[in-house]
């Protein structure tokens, strides 16, 4: 098994992209990666997208992708789990490049939400869940974490008030980040009044539904440690039940327990070795549960450790360091090769007004519906 | 890189399973593979679909369906490359195995079709073709092959009688595979009166709407040579536009010609090496133009190789020797595991009355769109 490096990275902006198809912005991150490598080809391309067929109608993005690129020919495919799409993809490009089948490989996570209406956006969602047994009870997949948040208030006798912490994180780092979304400071105040989604998920608790692509290119170590930015040292995927209502605790993260222990054995690492988390916030309850099963809080506490500032750069575990999925954005299947990239901006001292000084170990970890598909990669300098 | 085996295949009868739905159809081609293979666990499972998320409302299915067969907990993600889902399911496998990521998986093609209305269905299938320059002007997938069939007739003076062949031995050979959907032989006469669906494409043109499941367990070699059934000599990916009028030559399947060449090249064989091919039969005219692309037969002379009978069972190289797309059906992301497990059936002298004598090498090419994607695979005795 071959040591594996990233050698580029390439994003687009995360927002509204009304004036361009799932193909361009997909062209603008892939073509961005290339030049950040310095390369003018490719041997391969893996595509993590969630939702294409249901809300654009079009299924089959590899081989449209890589045509649309002028690499007709190469190998190309998608990979799909949810909302962890684009750490799948990242996988599967990892194991092209590790078993020696493929050189230089593109990972290229792409979502295009916003030319459909909420309505389908909200049911394309919602094809994380399980169909059979939560969706066609009429749950949607905001009010499924809705309970999940519910129920952390009852459990550990916590206020809603309690999670701003992560919010306030989130839109303080999204300011210095000009590829998020959403760049204004956000505070207490104006979290305790925002909109109410599913009671208790507020607006500001939600990770927004938007359009963004994402790259990376991955070679191995062996023949381009010069052009190397970061090295993958780990990466595990986990899964556990889709219905929530399946799983052994739904306060327990199982597959986010596993998939991060795994991914601490594959590096040989503790959690108090990782110096930033780039966390799946897809709702600030999912950043609570994910920080407690990955080991960095105890069960109950990560609301403690948000406010006590452990997660803000300068901290003891910044998280959502260029603004997470809720002031970053959430583009569903490219939201996994995002959280890369900021981990990769981190390590190579990129990451401006947001470095956190003297990063060398980084983690990141994509997490499909309520937790049913966990893929964690643990990144190191070179 | 390791050797890659399989050493377990299973599979669901190919029809209308109305009393089923996707996870069930799944867990019993799995069941039967995991049994044939005589494992009670495995590491990862790689689904190859391309519907679920249309049709039934349900993407997420690595996850789902790794629960649902009693794995909580492994690595588990959907592949999709249109209709050859199920062979880059087979290829994300064999990387995991190759790589030494991962030693035993599981690789399960599925797709439920028969529970949607058939404009659904239509539509669905249309995803695979280029939505934004053929979807949007009305064009639907057998039309763009019946273009592709005309312009073959015009090109080569070729009348659509002399199609019939590819129906009438897909149909021979289905007779005798108990998990084909259609098992009637059909005539040239039956062929010549069939319903006009997209002129020149009649009914038996056309492979079915249909349900089904097919699983392979894949693992190193080294450690499983007892187990084996075949041995994974190669594999490759190409891809080409997915729009039709922008090939380099309609009449030529790139894809299918550089696919085939570097398989050839990888297990370092020549196309009169094959003795039996698994062929992408979905409309009698990707029979035709893939036997030329591939090698087997000059260019507009496929139909000429038909009628002499040399791709009959006993013949030259016999193709759809277990009824092929047309005959044994064509449930999408399903067809490429079903193609490979046919390969293994006949590698181990399990093909009953269609067993071809002696073979030993055999190749299975599964087709993307009409020709945008092309994954072949090489299988050889152990």
């Amino acid at each position: 098994m071959r040591d594996v490096v990233i050698i580029g990275i390439g994003q687009t902006p995360v927002g509204e992209h009304w004036e361009k198809s799932l193909r361009h912005l997909a062209h603008d991150a892939i073509m961005a990666a290339m030049g950040d490598a310095g390369i003018e080809t490719a041997d391969a391309l893996y595509v993590g997208n969630m939702l294409s067929g249901q809300l654009a109608g079009q299924e089959h993005l590899g081989a449209l992708i890589a045509d649309f690129i002028g690499l007709r020919g190469i190998e190309a495919m998608k990979v799909e789990a949810a909302c962890t799409s684009g750490a799948a993809a990242l996988r599967v490009g990892l194991m092209a490049v590790a078993s020696g089948m493929q050189d230089v490989v593109l990972v290229c996570g792409v979502e295009k939400m916003t030319d459909a209406l909420s309505d389908e956006v909200t049911s394309g969602l919602a094809t994380a869940a399980d169909q059979e047994y939560e969706v066609s009870q009429g749950i949607s997949f905001v009010g499924l974490n809705a309970l999940l948040m519910r129920r952390y208030m009852y459990e550990y006798g916590v206020t809603k008030e309690q999670f701003a912490p992560f919010t306030v994180n989130a839109h303080r780092n999204g300011v210095n980040n000009p590829y998020a979304m959403f760049r204004s400071p956000v505070s207490e105040s104006a979290y305790a009044r925002a909109g109410m989604i599913a009671d208790p998920i507020n607006l500001l608790d939600s990770s927004p539904v938007c359009d963004g692509a994402a790259c990376v290119v991955l070679a191995p170590a062996s023949k381009y440690r010069a052009k190397a930015k970061a090295q993958i040292l780990a990466s595990a995927v986990a899964t556990d039940s889709l219905a929530v209502h399946d799983r052994r605790d739904p306060m327990t993260m199982d597959a986010v327990m596993l998939s991060s222990q795994k991914a601490y054995a594959e590096a040989r690492l503790t959690p108090a070795d990782i110096h930033l988390f780039e966390v799946h916030d897809a709702f600030s309850i999912m950043a609570a549960l994910s920080l407690e099963a990955a080991g960095f809080a105890p069960r109950g506490r990560a609301v403690d450790m948000a406010r006590a500032g452990e997660i803000a750069i300068g901290g003891r575990l910044p998280v959502a360091t260029m603004g997470g999925l809720k002031a970053r954005g959430h583009p569903v299947g490219a939201t996994g090769v995002y959280q890369i990239i900021e981990v990769v901006q981190q390590l190579t001292g990129q990451a401006g007004k947001n470095q956190v000084v003297g990063a060398t170990i980084g983690m990141a970890q994509n997490i499909g519906g309520s937790g049913a598909t966990v893929i964690t990669h643990i990144l190191g300098t070179v």
